[in-house]
């Protein structure tokens, strides 16, 4: 008895890990039960159009077939498959486009291991799948070192480690194979920066681990394994996998087959696919894998770098509007230029730029070292600065000073940034020829009355640039939806919204009452006793969640039927939450660069099994 | 031309303040304007059938009136005009019970300023008005101080001040006339201590204050002023004011016609109201009060008592199911003997006991200096302690590991809490020769199943116990609805639950996205720029929270009749949230003990305004 995975053809297209030994053996030995096995295969083929996997027995020669499924595949299998399928006139190219997981696209984007020494792996650890793909490499513990060691060529790959990255870890980031962290979830710095890059990250290995890390000793122990600087260390960005050891990878390698068959998803497809981007690169990145603009474009990133937190520094410490004013002519500058540069990027396509979002000590050391340090630098006295920190200290920051209650307590915020969008797209326009029309987006909005006063800071600014440049330019503000009390009153909100983005990650919070980082150390007692099966932070809840989303779509439309509707939440890269984003009837979906083709292909495959008008 | 407060018969009634001298003044001046006033004055208080505030004026002897409307009143004098209306046969008693304020019956039952001095009083700062009422007395700096320096009598009243206060302060804060924190919220222990006992209460007062305070040397400065211990202040917790200086108390007088007119309340009532106490002196101030039961008894003040919390630290150190039982095997006793007490003021009252609910970090110190201590009374090193309460941090506690999440995690507890409540009512019942039904509520729920998983443990257990006991004992499980998610689910989840309590604190949180602590910072701006018009954590969001109330109550009846339905927030003890209660059909609110007459009187003038079917 033998199971086989061929296609209709008798060849082994997948055979490496399934099939014992190659069809072609039963040709040699039993030739006719082979070609009555081919008949049979093409037939089942035929009625069931697709490739089928096959278990059968032969016993005195006789052929009995025991199950037909469609075969499970890799995606370039699953590519080439839906390709010969339409070619041979089988299937239509609607039909095609159903005929691959948007899931497996992955791994066309990313490294992956090798599949036999995968096997023979030992897994040491888990953490969160933060973002795609494989990595193997030697340890290193700073992102200093990372850059070092690639530099001089003392190793060729690294996976760099830490406790958690922060902005100054770019650059290191960028020359690792891959990014383990200890602390934090999937939206913590370094798995955002990580899917930004396509990199491969676990973080949070610590939440459910036994780990001790000390990045000064260098020094790394996962559940009893002891791992020292320059040991090799392989991660799966894609299950959380930590292994112990040197596997390895293969290339991504791309698809002959992949633009066509895109094309055909691109044809069926009644969604915008967006991308969350916040720099030149990222931009870049999301475009050429097929963005059609900017769903999100955080803003607090471009505030991190070396060359601005100075001046966002002193606006925190300002103790007057007019010294907050001062440092914030500063940053506006740079915040402008941060905007040309994305604006040359994507042309006309629309860019929704959301406004400072972060509590503001996130800006600040919390250490009394690096406390009394900066002091110096700002010419303050350690306790001037220690107090500005004490004072923003937050019992939870989530649910603190941030989004825009800092623009209602500190409307010189929303002026500047209003500034730099303006004056960034009046450049770039008057540069290309071609307008550009600003999208605004005011963050946390909970009340409408909240939003109008943003708006009214956004409007007064914006008119008044934009009449002194005497051009006619158009722009829109809008708002996330992430506050469950906006979707509760989104019929009001949308008085004064021209879009709503829902913003699921911080809504999905809301709306269970659990902190993504902090409930990672109870959802697996969740798993376990089968309450969830599923992470509501990687697939929608559509039961909670999305019937807040449902009912603020349905009451914003009532309120304005040309609402602008998408999701910018992780959801937005997600097959099954894309579907729910189809079904209710949004403009678009945002996701990460490298999520932008399994967008593309979910929201294909949502609008080919449930057309809207 | 003046301004007077008269009644018809030309009394007056409320002169101390408002009328520049005596109406009688009129009479000897002017006896014929006088007549024709008092005249004048009859028909309109007959036409209004209330107490008119008129304003007039005399011009060459000829009388105009200017204005009328029904006259502003002390809590004093509104009963006595409720009742002579009533005696005069003017108004019904139902029409009496509308004419009175809710709210001004606190003053019956706290301590008032001296009007007169009060109006000469300086504020210097102002905090949270966390429990009603003035106080004035001589600050100290520690609960040991304030009873120590009245106990000996150095001090006849003291204020304490701290920068807050924890459970080990409860003896020092009952001595005090007033309590002053510079930090936390309304719902801080402070706050909530202090509205069970009926004490004055400021809190939070650094929030908007430029405050520092030195507990060890015993200094306090407010907005410039300084304090020592010793000096005197005022603080009035109706209003969060404070004031620098002694300032003269009326004692809380109660009045002859309270009962009575009380009484015409519960005659037009049609919701119950029960009271929020965990410790018999709480339960029973508030049975004198009116309370018809409890519901909410939170178990986590008894864990923290002095002579438990060594088990409590001991069960959260437990490296495995054994010892985290054997450590509640300890707690069980003490949890039971609290229930005894409990039910034996309560009688056959019905009684709503919360499980464990907060994150188990809170029964940890977080200093290392404490850390060292505890680790050695506890037989563990510093650093295994440690290891414990680096492992237990969270970002956002209010979004943690707390609630019934403890209980999925953590099966043991919710047995030995189940046990502790069905064994004391065993005991009581067979003391009194009554039966008891327990009412088991489970917090923090967001998932039918995730119910199901603590019900199922909680009626194994209870069950077992009560066959064992061979008695015909009934109990209710039920949950909090103070999760979005919760609310969104109330149909499924009331296919579980037998009553839902409304935690609208809680729910208010997650529900505008921001913790009551820390949204204390800003929402000063947004009541300056009348974004939002109220607190939303004193008067219930109708528009936001209340539709997601309103849903889950519509919702859960739907899969339910019989689903008993309350609230349990503070919202309970205001009368324009007690009223939204009563509207959409809940069967109680539960408050504090002190408010328990305003939540009365509120519901019936509900009942009387929309009366149910």
């Amino acid at each position: 008895m033998g199971e086989y995975l061929i296609n209709a053809q008798g060849e082994d297209v997948v055979a490496g890990v399934r099939t014992p030994f190659p069809i072609s053996h039963l040709q040699e030995q039993m030739p006719e039960v082979y070609k009555e096995f081919v008949s049979i295969a093409d037939r089942l083929e035929k009625y069931f159009r697709d490739m089928q996997d096959m278990e059968f027995t032969i016993e005195d020669g006789h052929l009995y077939m025991l199950q037909t499924r469609n075969g499970k595949r890799t995606a370039q299998a699953a590519l080439q498959v839906a390709c010969d399928l339409v070619d041979e006139g089988m299937i239509t190219e609607r039909e095609a486009v159903l005929r691959v997981e948007p899931k497996q696209l992955d791994t066309l984007l990313h490294p992956q291991f090798d599949a036999a020494a995968l096997k023979a792996a030992e897994v040491v650890g888990k953490g969160l799948a933060a973002s795609p793909g494989s990595a193997c490499g030697q340890i290193v513990f700073t992102a200093e070192e990372a850059e070092e060691m690639v530099k001089s060529g003392k190793m060729k790959k690294v996976v760099l480690v830490r406790l958690e990255t922060s902005p100054e870890d770019i650059v290191g980031m960028q020359v690792s194979q891959g990014i383990l962290t200890v602390r934090g979830g999937m939206t913590s710095h370094a798995a955002v920066v990580a899917r930004g890059m396509g990199a491969c990250c676990v973080s949070g290995c610590g939440n459910d681990n036994d780990v001790k890390i000390d990045e000064e000793a260098k020094t790394l122990e996962i559940n009893g394994h002891k791992f020292v600087g320059g040991d090799w260390i392989s991660i799966d960005g894609s299950t959380g996998n930590i292994y112990a050891e040197q596997i390895p990878t293969v290339a991504a390698t791309g698809n002959k087959n992949f633009n066509r068959f895109m094309a055909w998803a691109d044809a069926a497809r009644q969604m915008l696919v967006m991308t969350n981007a916040d720099n030149p690169r990222d931009a870049q990145q999301a475009v050429d894998l097929g963005a059609e603009g900017i769903g999100l474009c955080r803003t607090e990133h471009m505030f991190f770098a070396e060359d601005r937190i100075k001046a966002v520094r002193e606006m925190i410490c300002a103790r007057t509007v007019e010294e907050r004013e001062a440092a914030l002519a500063k940053v506006e500058p740079y915040q402008q230029s941060d905007f040309e540069a994305m604006y040359r990027i994507m042309g006309e396509r629309p860019m929704t730029i959301r406004y400072l979002d972060p509590p503001l000590h996130e800006f600040l050391p919390s250490k009394d070292e690096e406390i009394k340090e900066l002091a110096k630098d700002m010419g303050m006295t350690f306790d001037e600065l220690k107090n500005v920190v004490v004072s923003l200290h937050e019992f939870n920051p989530m649910m603190g000073h941030r989004g825009c209650r800092l623009a209602v307590t500190y409307p010189e915020i929303a002026v500047m940034q209003t500034r730099a969008v303006i004056k960034a797209a009046l450049k770039v326009s008057a540069e290309t020829g071609k307008m550009i029309t600003p999208h605004i987006m005011i963050p946390l909005v909970g009340e409408v009355k909240e939003l109008k006063f943003v708006k009214d800071i956004v409007v007064e600014t914006a008119d008044k640039l934009i009449a002194e440049a005497g051009v006619d330019m158009k722009y829109q503000v809008g708002t996330m939806i992430e506050i469950p009390r906006a979707a509760l009153t989104a019929g009001d909100i949308a008085k004064e919204a021209e879009f709503f983005s829902f913003g699921t990650n911080d809504l999905t919070q809301m709306t269970f009452g659990f902190s993504r980082d902090d409930a990672a150390k109870f959802l697996g007692a969740y798993y376990d006793h089968k309450i969830y099966e599923s992470d509501p932070f990687q697939h929608l809840d559509q039961i909670g969640v999305g019937k807040l989303v449902k009912m603020a779509a349905t009451d914003g439309r009532a309120t304005r039927p040309d609402l602008g509707l998408g999701i910018c939440g992780e959801h937005g890269g997600d097959p099954s939450s894309v579907e729910f984003c189809h079904n209710i009837g949004l403009d678009y979906v945002s996701c990460s660069p490298f999520r932008v083709p399994i967008a593309r292909l979910a929201a294909a495959q949502a609008a080919i099994k449930n057309p809207r008008k």
